[in-house]
């Protein structure tokens, strides 16, 4: 068992750190928010960010973005404060390049450092189902496991540092562009007096077939249990989606690579968010969009 | 066992009606290029249409357009020719308008006909393994079903008359939105570092997992036995999915539907049909759209 500090205790941090908790783990959480801080079960509340990297094996970080990332470690100096030698794992999802630039800043501590964003929600952070995907080396990797497996199901080594952030941006562009997709093609069917179970059912099986379609179908009343059959309440909210679409971009200009369906995606997750006031809705929500469709019903 | 005619004996018709012929039905073929209908191994070869409409159980085409299949069943008097109570099957990829048109002539007529628009290119219609995706009523669809599972190994049934296309336009609408995707998203992985393998595996088994990332990867060297991995020759052409997607716009503007993605699609297909003259090309080879990939070597 480790002794880890965790710090960023929201809808995804606050779950995380329970479970690693309820895996035997000493886990000293702090937040800005000091309502956070008590909400965490099992967790020894800290005073400071400083004081959750005091005497830690371990240190993990889940924030909203790259500039939080960097603020935490580089100008309030949680690498200067952790152990020689410690492993700071940093689950945000952040642009790559400050993730290259706190993991370089983190090997000259003495820190080793991974990059280690996830996928699957508030669900799977509560049941411990997280999808990780890891960039750093494989030592660490080996060292964070153990942690990881608190609190996920699934592991990913997408390669160096930063890389893991790729890997989670490229996915979830992709998904973007599925999911609008399905959406788009689903709405042309059913204009065109198709039944959506049916079409669904057709593409599911044929070479349209994707994880939507399979898992997460967007129009109502298709498949049970998903946020299209509950007026698209929970699940990854748009606000989510456009927010990695935006890193997608970023890191496209960045190395001067050509995205014209994700900047396509990007906009419109862009106007359905803007006239829809959908940032909230599940993005699933995107088949709004193309049709009419029940929102915010149970 | 039936007598069946058929007529257009291309890539595609010329084994679906072989085998007919090897599954022991009686097929007279016809084609306006005359060493096509020699070609036929086991068909009886007809001196026109007509003749190939004469006395049959079921008559099946399998033509490149819309103006085509009504020419056929229209204007050359196929529909006349076919004995009352005959059965017709157009396995044509068309615009929906036109199979809707070609099949309510067909009922005054006293003919039962299906739209059953096939995937699984010219291997499948080799093989015998195509899918149908059925437009017309149940009763047609029992009757066809036995000549349909000699050509192939899944029927789905999309609805009505013209339902058929309206599910293939989709599917193949969508598939072309995902393979673009698919191939802009292993772009960008790649132009920031990633291994092209890894993050294939990674997005296959995450949410951004689809057809193309499981059998069908677009990038050279991930995956043994498809397009890519042999200069994108054969497959499924970029002439046909430009085709495919034309019709989709066609479509999506007759029933005033949006469609951004695959517009966007279609022109991704058509600016690499034309500045790379690739319409040769399997459709993967869009890869080559986002950065330089090995072409025409085996």
């Amino acid at each position: 068992m480790s002794t880890v500090g965790f710090v960023g205790l929201g809808n995804m941090g606050g779950p995380m750190a329970a479970n690693l908790a309820a895996a035997g783990h000493e886990v000293k959480v702090f937040d800005l928010v000091p309502e956070l801080i008590a909400g965490v079960e099992g967790g020894l509340a800290q005073a400071s960010a400083l004081d959750a990297a005091s005497d830690v094996d371990v240190f993990i970080s889940m924030l909203p973005a790259g500039k939080h990332v960097a603020g935490l470690y580089l100008d309030e100096g949680v690498l200067a404060r952790l152990p020689q030698g410690a492993l700071a794992i940093d689950c945000s999802t952040i642009d790559p390049e400050t993730a290259r630039r706190v993991a370089a800043a983190a090997t000259d501590a003495g820190i080793a450092m991974l990059d280690a964003p996830v996928s699957g929600g508030t669900a799977g952070a509560q049941n411990g189902t997280l999808t990780f995907i890891v960039g750093g080396d494989a030592d660490a990797l080996a060292r964070a496991r153990p942690l990881l497996e608190a609190m996920g199901a699934n592991i990913f080594h997408a390669g160096a540092n930063g890389a893991g952030q790729i890997a989670k941006i490229c996915n979830n562009m992709l998904l973007a562009i599925q999911m609008a997709g399905t959406a788009e093609a689903l709405s042309l069917g059913v204009d065109n007096g198709l039944d959506p179970k049916v079409l669904s059912e057709i593409m599911k099986q044929s070479s349209g077939g994707n994880w939507a379609l399979k898992v997460y179908n967007p129009f109502p009343g298709v498949m049970d249990g998903v946020p299209a059959s509950r007026g698209y309440q929970g699940g990854f909210l748009v606000d989510l989606m456009t927010k990695d679409l935006a890193l997608a971009m970023t890191t496209a200009e960045q190395s001067r690579s050509s995205v014209p369906m994700g900047g396509l995606a990007k906009n419109l997750y862009r106007v359905h968010e803007q006239t829809h006031g959908a940032g909230r809705l599940d993005f699933s929500s995107i088949q709004w969009l193309y049709r009419p469709v029940l929102v915010g019903g149970e």
